[in-house]
């Protein structure tokens, strides 16, 4: 017999069927025995007759709470059952895997009037035993709406023509600056990680490749411990050659954020808000853009603001903007561009008056994206790096200007931060597994 | 104006539009200068006449080839234009980017009456300067079909409900082996880099996902210096819950290659016949599958092979398997099953025979695949582990079992292999950048 999912049981009332999945909950009464099986698409009730099934019921019984089983018996509809008003009866459980008593409590148990409310267990354990807490219709949730989330813009950069590149992740050369970068023993030489496809997706274009993405993670060295930072995490870049201004970029990146996240509204935008109380904005172009200093002046005339520095965004600011743009504009993003020289990276191209042509963009006061039109020339770009103290690193990129190199710009997002944005978690618990510092497991 | 692409000109004959692209070559006759331009889609001939337009025509004439430009002009067409029947009388001539002499020789130059044939550079020097040398036609071509490939493996998966999962390549433990594994200084301690998402995919499983894929890089730290391995590829993984076989996973495998290879002809069959010379077939299902020592023996019978060993493929046995198996099933493909246990991994699972419940796919002689059911029960999986030697490097995996785990499967392929197969170039030449113990640039 073929294996139904759970979703699929209304098409099979009074029928014999097989299903299987975690025992979620098994709760034994005076005459009956219920489990709760769950898989990735619902849950059922399982119900035994202690006196008709005797061996079954002490069977369930004993089993114990995510032990995996396969069930067979026959649907019923029954208007008593809370859970979907069905239940199954079952002929046959067969234990796949027993699990041993859980080694954490993955959500909260409110209070009865019997028992206290006991409280899910502290995020490390969780973190450590990062399986038994994805087992939550919350943590499912997550990944489809990240699957359909990612599906979704690479189905529209396709669409469009572009390449699919896949960048080594090691390189020979410490790449952007040296700092924040892990080193490996490479044959018995050093390599390092790459930290964004960043001088690899601006090869493809001097390769002539003209649109690219890619889809892969990105590793970043930083002693860093706030809530939207990890040590690797899954990037998503994309270049375009032929562009006459970073405004083409922001006007793709429009396009295509509202492409992809009408495509999770449809998928599972309502159980998105109804699990995390987060509502799902596709939003409206053309996404509000300011200046850096005119949003500067914006937050310290509003709120008081006075930023200890101009030339960047700073963490504060980012945050107040989120309030700001929603009243100003009535729009979760905003484009903020105009930043200094010095604090942006060497292969920005810059207009005549030293401005970078490029642009953050901040969702929900965080930035999600930096993109910008590159140097392509190579001597203002052998300047502007050596400006900013490159020389080895940037050896071998320099070379990819050399031979002929069209103008383009591109930008990059984090998977896991936009994630992290669709369901109001931390990073830690927006990522699949979680790498920081202190976190290397499991 | 709005730039067009090549492929386009033939809807706006007789109007001016703006081209951008590589000058692929430069010709300066008496009368006239012949520029050839291309870009991502095509090529077209740019035609000035000295006389009518004489600072053009000496700017054309001065550029180097492979110098980035933007032309604008009026497309013409001419039936004594070889290349479309069709050329652009420009009106000016923007060089975004001048080329140096190109430090290498990407394609053969065939003999002329007057000059002998030069041959292309070497392999290392063209993969020294790997963006130059991916200016070709079969270049592009086949990177659109790779692109075409993993799309077409997504989407398949994606409308299956599959999950993308994002696993980390930065791991605590050497997993499988210890050997073959880079190293990296990970905040003062010892990581890895993840040599497959085998066990994060199999943690997928104990949370419940029940069908994940992931592509992504994978690292081996192998001395090998073949046409078909690489220090760092590009996996394709998946994995699938509730199978009672591993032959579930063969039928999926099936249905995935023949939906995949099915569009990536639809979108470039042809020209990749046409360009490599190799024909795209899209196999018929099923797939041809022999027991590893049947293959032997009729190997032996018909081409007198003797196999030093008889529990593993040789890559002699799989390379005359390409012959015997398109001789007595007209097929490409070939899957091989009962391997020794003592060759597979100790997370396959085994009947009570002993053996191993997986397989190997063969695509034209070569290994694409490795497939399996695994072992999910804790007991038989610690024993096996135990068995191959490996204890702490699997301390950690091994809890994924303990708390309830599906049964489950999976596969996973390499995508470079698959591009080389597709192309018939080795794998130095099928990556876009290619890794191994002697390179590590660009």
């Amino acid at each position: 017999m073929k294996r139904i999912q759970i979703k699929e049981i209304k098409n099979h009332i009074d029928e014999r069927v097989l299903l299987a999945g975690f025992a979620a909950s098994i709760r034994e009464g005076k005459t009956m025995v219920f489990l709760v099986l769950r898989d990735i698409t619902g849950s059922v009730q399982i119900t035994i007759d202690k006196s008709r099934s005797p061996a079954l019921a002490a069977a369930a019984a004993a089993l114990t709470p995510d032990s995996v089983i396969t069930v067979r018996g026959t649907l019923r509809e029954n208007e008593h059952v809370q859970l979907g008003g069905m239940e199954l009866i079952p002929d046959d459980i067969l234990a796949e895997s027993v699990a041993a008593p859980l080694p954490i409590r993955r959500e909260d148990i409110p209070a009865t009037k019997k028992k206290p409310a006991v409280p899910r267990s502290e995020l490390d354990a969780r973190l450590d035993y990062r399986w038994i807490d994805l087992r939550t219709d919350k943590n499912r949730l997550l990944f489809r709406a990240q699957t359909a989330l990612v599906a979704a813009m690479r189905e529209f950069l396709v669409q469009k023509g572009y390449i699919e590149i896949h960048t080594p992740k090691l390189i020979g050369a410490a790449s952007e600056s040296g700092a924040d970068v892990f080193k490996v023993d490479y044959f018995g030489r050093d390599a390092f990680l790459a930290q964004s496809p960043q001088f690899y997706k601006q090869m493809a274009m001097a390769a002539g490749f003209e649109r690219v993405f890619e889809s892969g993670p990105v590793f970043r060295a930083e002693k860093s411990h706030t809530a939207k930072h990890a040590a690797e995490f899954t990037g998503f870049d994309l270049e375009v050659s032929y562009i006459d201004s970073f405004r083409e970029l922001m006007e793709l990146e429009e396009d295509l954020l509202i492409y992809a996240l009408d495509k999770v509204k449809s998928a599972c935008g309502e159980e998105l808000e109804k699990l995390f109380g987060v509502p799902l904005i596709v939003p409206q172009k053309p996404f509000p853009a300011v200046k850096l200093a005119d949003l500067y002046a914006a937050l310290e005339a509003e709120y008081g603001y006075h930023a200890p520095e101009t030339g960047d965004l700073t963490t504060e600011a980012e945050q107040l903007s989120r309030e700001w743009v929603q009243k100003h504009y009535g729009h979760e993003f905003l484009f903020v561009t105009d930043f200094s020289a010095e604090k942006r990276a060497f292969y920005h191209m810059r207009d005549n008056n030293g401005v970078p042509q490029g642009y953050d963009l901040l969702w929900k006061g965080v930035e999600i994206t930096t993109g910008a039109q590159r140097e392509h020339r190579y001597e203002p770009l052998r300047r502007q790096a050596q400006e900013k103290g490159l020389d080895e690193d940037v050896r071998l990129y320099l070379e990819f200007f050399r031979y002929g190199c069209p103008p383009h710009g591109g930008f990059g997002m984090g998977i896991d931060r936009l994630t992290m944005l669709l369901t109001g978690l931390h990073i830690n618990e927006a990522a699949f597994l979680f790498r920081s510092p202190n976190r290397l497991t499991p």
